[in-house]
């Protein structure tokens, strides 16, 4: 008999969470540790895996695990590992999965944040029977998973599908970006990019708006949603702005790839229609007469709290992917 | 036995060249119809079919032949299907695939013309053993074919890799392409774009240039290479105002697939280090830091009288993607 779970575990720059994985997507268990308080490696490696085996334990023990998927900054799903993550304690080239697996006893894992959003998307969210998409991640940045014929686009290196380092304003108006180029899109559309956009626009115009009220250095994405859901006629423009500068973009990732549909995750979703309406339309103006109206535009299904955990717990799944490590 | 030759069909506006192609790449002989004189679309392969079938018996017959591989205008390799190409007299779905196969009793494929040239490039030119890597036409328009885990991305629907409809300039200065939409990569990186640029840059200055003794409405993008290697410096600048724009988007399409190479294709690439030299340069400045000076940009080796021909029949070589077909 198939062994009949998995562990995903969600990699950040603030906490590590995981979770024990059924076959239908249910974390039945999952638990955190705090990422930054193990600057040795080797160390929070022995605790990561020392409190996956004692959940293990609840579930029959390691015989019934499969193996072990990972969703890191940088992770590399080619290598296995993760390579000059500049948010974690480790520096340089950390062969992570080869660390888990030989704690663990099973095969590990591992790809970058938003390929494992992807990939959760496919075999439990909106994308479930999709071969063709693009997952979209609006969070601090902007992430993307490129699924083309069922698989996760890797390319080369193992690196492909940073869409939020495309560029979408070009110029000297164009803003600096955290990667060290200007004018990215993540600089634009992440819950970062919001607030940057919220604060320009309430400085440069005499509009009457709630934001003013708010100090203006530490406005967030949510309080212009919030603006935005109260009437605020500034809050609506700062979305109209950043959903069209994605719509514009999304263009261009349909002439890439063609796409069944670009599904977007992550909290800025949240803001709804303020953000979703100006990226579709915008979206459909710009695309070549083939796409106009033909390619969905979709917001996540998983459940945030379980994401993650998830999307990284079906790399293991994945028997295709898995084969070459069962030698 | 294999059969041991295919056919491969190079579809233009004006001219269909077609030729008998062995394993090795070699055209052991072409021949050509000129399209618009066939408005009936079964006349036209009536006379292709029997052309192709007196090659045919110089070779030992049909039995000899494997297939028939056809690069076209708006060429759908899932459907078969030339789908509403502006350039041919044929309107509307013409199912050209399955009207070749009968006609010639072997399996007809069909992609358009860049994926073709991708295909080629792979199976006999700079491309061989490369995995991941993007084929882009510099012709009248420009045109992509991206090749990913050693197959071409099609996407959902068959159309993937329309890279010249990718937007470049932004804003009310954009220029209006062919596609309806304005700022689109092919309005500037074609040889009609190249064109547009030496108009505009001639007009707006008062440089002195050799390009202004010619009738500026008529300038070719071969009139700019002639007075760059003769040392012109307004003609190195629109080069250099072309191939800076080239690298940017390369910067992007990188992010995207994350290819081994870009490899440069059509006439405009015979303008040599010219248009070469700024496009590597500035999509080494724009690309994120893991892949400067990583990804290799190159020139097709491809020879240019026989490269459609053979891309064309590389796709009834690739055993994966015919068997469907077998049965």
């Amino acid at each position: 008999m198939e062994k009949p779970y998995v562990f995903g575990i969600d990699m950040g720059g603030t906490g590590t969470k995981f979770g024990i994985v059924d076959a239908r997507g249910n974390v039945l268990k999952s638990f955190s540790i705090p990422t930054p308080q193990y600057p040795d490696i080797e160390e929070y490696c022995d605790v990561l895996c020392t409190e996956m085996k004692r959940m293990a334990e609840e579930f029959g023990g390691m015989d019934q695990v499969r193996g072990v998927g990972a969703g890191t900054p940088n992770g590399n799903y080619y290598t296995g590992n993760i390579e000059y993550a500049p948010n974690l304690p480790w520096k340089g080239v950390v062969p992570f999965a080869k660390m888990i697996s030989e704690r663990m006893g099973v095969p590990c894992r591992i790809t970058n944040d938003a390929n494992a959003a992807a990939m959760g998307e496919m075999t439990y969210g909106a994308a479930r029977g999709m071969k063709n998409f693009i997952e979209i991640t609006l969070g601090t940045g902007v992430g993307s998973g490129i699924v083309v014929d069922g698989k996760v686009l890797y390319g080369h290196d193992g690196f492909a599908g940073e869409l939020g380092h495309t560029k979408i304003v070009r110029g000297p108006e164009a803003r600096q970006c955290g990667c060290g180029a200007k004018g990215c899109l993540e600089a634009y559309a992440s819950a970062t990019g919001v607030a940057r956009s919220a604060k320009e626009i309430v400085s440069n115009s005499s509009k009457e708006t709630s934001l003013r009220q708010l100090d203006i250095d530490r406005i967030t994405s949510y309080d212009v949603f919030k603006a935005a859901e109260a009437g605020d006629e500034v809050a609506k423009e700062i979305f109209d702005f950043t959903g069209r500068l994605l719509g514009e973009k999304l263009a261009d990732f349909i002439a890439f790839s063609a796409p069944e549909a670009i599904i977007f995750f992550g909290g800025l979703t949240k803001s709804g229609h303020w953000i979703m309406d100006p990226i579709e339309q915008t979206m459909n103006e710009c695309v070549l007469p083939i796409w106009k109206n033909k390619v969905k535009v979709l917001v996540s299904t998983l459940k945030d709290s379980d994401a993650a955990i998830l999307g990284a717990s079906s790399l293991v799944w994945d028997v295709e992917a898995l084969s070459p490590m069962k030698s």
